[in-house]
């Protein structure tokens, strides 16, 4: 059991988080830390919240891991700021979507005082913010964590620890491995799924009312956040781009196939295509 | 109520009818006919089928409604072949997803003795098969009903009262109409979360496990029977191939403004998908 578990920033997955490690036992006392006055007042009437506190200085003490929850965007700065306040050796990790640069500057930033471990759960929902937070949210989902060649073991085991002990299957990665898997399995999906709805939002507005359940589930992550989604699509860029130049020339190949004619060729992609849906977990 | 309900060759729609014809007391009588003759006798163990028949003869003696739920190339040719059996001025329909060319060869086949009127309920399932169907699948769904100029009218009421009865709501419209709405709002997100999954399957076979909920959802349809969609897709060809590439120019707009490093029209385009989405009825 940590001693402290100290939250930064909580939306949804850091709501979830702080549950999930109360419901689960796995710290003594669970610190947040948040910007806006109001939210620090709701968190600290909830019961999985030790203390919301105000200043990082107050965040960072006495904490045995941090966790930074924040956008991809504001994650370094928030270890740089809070690193003054840690305990040597302190251990922080992150659940930002992308990788790379926050692994690489992460951990320049806090070595040798402290120690970054980027981490990524693939757990989410089109919802937004810590109110929506549920207790078993990574349970069973593929948590990534990310470390450099050169981190520190300890740091490293107590990171991959936390997120098992939450419920996810850890995977360790390069995390710019990392930000080529999540470009195809993540960022491409909600490309696709905000691009048809931003098309179809130019059509005859009485169809929307006819579309049924296929349309629905295929666009459900087409409702996130999109100032969260235009800061990982940026972060992860380049990655992004080639993937959906990739995509695009499969569906060029759809469409060739249709005015071909070429049916065979058609079936067998809609065929690869169920093939591969019918090996996802579930 | 109808003294008899015919419907053939059913799979989860034509299943799924006859559950709710049963459920809402819609018919004396359903009668079903199928190809195989393990359908069949399976068939006539259910509670809502009265008669299992081999012949289209039988299936056609009686009827007051004939639903024809085969897959879109045999609908014509099952009308055309049942046709000898009706009584005069009985009403036919389909549940076919495409309906230009239905509509037009159905209506001229079975004029002026038996009047086609084409039907496609906006309901279904990646599952297939009657063994599937349910008697609430039509409940709150549209049901495009797709009469010619010059189509019987008593012909129209009843058809369109009989899915009404069903739950549905039902949208009257012009068959090349009907299919321009649905090759954007059904065929389109078809063809792309088949693509998306037709593309991961070229990638690392393990990301697979790494998954989260959007994938899953994005690429449910993707389940989808091969064959049911190559034909559908062979059917509405010209307008999917138009819905096609247009939703490619969405996709490389998306691109391009990563490519630029246009954030604004980035997140334009991500804000005009998510009201796209929250518009649509759950």
């Amino acid at each position: 059991m940590l001693d402290q578990l100290t939250i930064l920033a909580p939306g949804l997955l850091g709501g979830s988080i702080a549950r999930g490690a109360r419901a689960r036992n796995l710290a003594g006392r669970i610190v947040i830390w948040a910007r806006r006055a109001e939210t620090r007042q709701a968190l600290a009437a909830q019961p999985w919240c030790n203390d919301a506190v105000d200043t990082l200085a107050e965040a960072g003490r006495g904490a045995s891991l941090v966790v930074i929850a924040a956008p991809v965007e504001a994650i370094v700065s928030l270890a740089v700021q809070i690193l003054p306040h840690l305990a040597p050796g302190t251990a922080v990790t992150d659940v930002g979507s992308v990788k790379g640069r926050i692994a690489r500057e992460g951990t320049a930033a806090l070595a040798p005082r402290a120690h970054f471990v980027g981490a990524h759960p693939m757990a989410g929902s089109e919802k937004t913010g810590w109110e929506n937070g549920t207790a078993n949210l990574f349970e069973r989902r593929t948590c990534f964590v990310t470390p450099l060649t050169g981190s520190d073991a300890a740091a490293v085991s107590r990171v991959n620890e936390f997120w098992r002990d939450l419920g996810a299957e850890v995977v360790v990665v390069d995390p710019d491995r990392h930000d080529e898997i999540v470009a195809h399995i993540s960022h491409l999906p909600q490309a696709v799924a905000s691009s048809l709805c931003s098309f179809l939002a130019g059509k005859d507005p009485a169809w929307r009312n006819y579309a049924g359940g296929g349309l629905r589930d295929t666009t459900r992550i087409a409702a996130s956040d999109p100032q969260l989604w235009r800061g990982i699509l940026e972060e992860n860029r380049d990655q992004v781009r080639k993937a959906l130049r990739e995509f695009q020339a499969e569906l060029q190949a759809f469409e060739r196939a249709l005015d071909q004619g070429d049916w065979a060729d058609l079936t067998a992609r809609l065929a690869r295509g169920k093939a591969y849906r019918e090996q996802l977990r579930i």
